[in-house]
Parts: C-alpha cells; structure tokens; sequence
C-alpha cells in the first residue's frame, strides 16, 4: 500500500520525484515521508523550508489517504489551513512523521466522513535533526467525496 | 537588483530553478515572485500545496533581502514561523507578492536591526487565482547578522 501511494505523489506531483520524496514507515495510525538533502538545499547548505514544508504537508495528506483506501474510501484530500514552526536547521536527510492525536481522533474522523461525505481533521508531523525537533507542521485537511 | 535575486535563488536553492520561480516585480514595499503551473501541479491539475507555500515564503524572503540590499546590510534571513490558509486552488500560474504591513513597520525592522544585530519582522503574502484571495501566508522572519 505504501509502495501504491509513492507512485501517486510521484507520477501526479512531479515535484515530488524532483525533491526525491520517499514513503519510510507506515501504520495504522502514522506515515513517515523522507526526502534527502541534495536536492532540497538552501544557500546556507541546510534544507529548504519549502521542502520541509512539502514533506511535512504530503506526510498527513498522505496518512489521511492510506486510512481511506484502508476502508475502502474515496475522497479528495485537500489541505485547507497550516502553521509551521521552524526550530532548527535540518542538515541531512528530511524525515517527516505524520500522526493521528488519538484513535478516537481517527474514529471520529472516519465516522463523520461516512455519515456527512465532508470531514476534518487536523494533524500533526514533526521533523526532526540531531535529535532535537527541527520544524514543528500542524495542518487542518478536509476531505470531500 | 531583482535579477540578482532570481540568480541567487536559482543557484543556492536549486529547487527553485525546478519550479521555474521568477522575479516579477518589486518596489520599496513588495516584491513579486512568479512559477509557471506545470512543474508545480498536483493529482487535481491545480497548484501543489508545497509549492504554493515555497512561493509565498521566498516573496518575504526576497523582500528582505532586497530591503538589506539597498540598505547596503548583510544578514541571514530565516523563516520562524509561518501560517498559511488555503482559500481556494490555483489552477494558473502562481503569482505571489509579499509586502510591509507599513512604512513604519519597514523602518522599525531597520532600526532593531542596525541597533542589536537581531531583528524580527512579520510578512504578509498572497496569490490570487481568478482576482479572487487564494493563498493568504503570513510569516515571521528573523534577520541576524
């Protein structure tokens, strides 16, 4: 399953392939997105916020995607609000790990999107660099049948 | 001035050559910045998320740098944080122009900055799709020396 949803982000967001995106972990209730520096750096050698930001955003639209096809689910996933705190720099390869709050978050979720065919849900992912949190994604998606 | 700046994007965040990123316009208050759709598209053939945040994020970016410029300053600029709505997709090029909330604001940053070394200044960028608010960013951006 996690093999089908990188050649998703790759053959329909090209700039994917570009950034060199990776599917790493996945299980019911997280999705860990890799992305390695080369092509994501900046002027100070460190990783781009826009990379991060890409990886961090396609961590939880992916997560909410492999939940759906889980459940036999079609929806379009769209990302509606973000913040995004930057910490550290990142200087080596960009991991991203999307998650849910709770079970109970998921649950919720799901039961509202089969009930309304519209539902929201605001995730979390989180980088990390030398061990210590480097940039910090909180992101609202809805998604609509 | 706003040559050197595509030149400087272009070559130390080589992504930014990828998406085809271009300085369109700049004044003492804003600056442009401009990708075509193509390299940028998502699954719904409309502008992907990360790329509509890497354009709103280098227009602030680039701001300051042509600010510092002109000023003959140097500095690093580094992005802290950042919240971005999105209002509706962008299914043409993407066109996103970052400016001062102020005159005053403008001088403030100026001021903090040639006095401590240290300096923080809050962004506003937005892209537009039909005349209609698509992408609102708002960032927070430290500058030290």
């Amino acid at each position: 399953m996690t093999e089908g949803l990188q050649k998703i982000l790759h053959e329909e967001i090209p700039l994917t392939r570009e950034m060199g995106i990776k599917v790493v972990a996945h299980d019911e209730g997280s999705l860990t997105l890799s992305a390695p520096l080369e092509p994501n750096i900046n002027h100070k050698r460190t990783a781009f916020g826009g990379s991060l930001y890409s990886v961090s955003v396609l961590s939880g639209w992916g997560l909410i995607y492999l939940v759906l096809n889980r459940q036999e689910l079609n929806g379009h996933i769209v990302i509606q609000e973000s913040n995004t705190r930057f910490l550290a720099p990142v200087s080596s390869e960009i991991i991203a790990t999307s998650s849910f709050d709770s079970q109970e978050q998921l649950e919720q979720f799901l039961q509202m999107y089969r009930r309304k065919g519209i539902a929201r849900i605001q995730l979390s992912s989180s980088i990390e660099s030398m061990n210590r949190p480097a940039v910090s994604f909180s992101g609202r998606y809805v998604v609509h049948s």
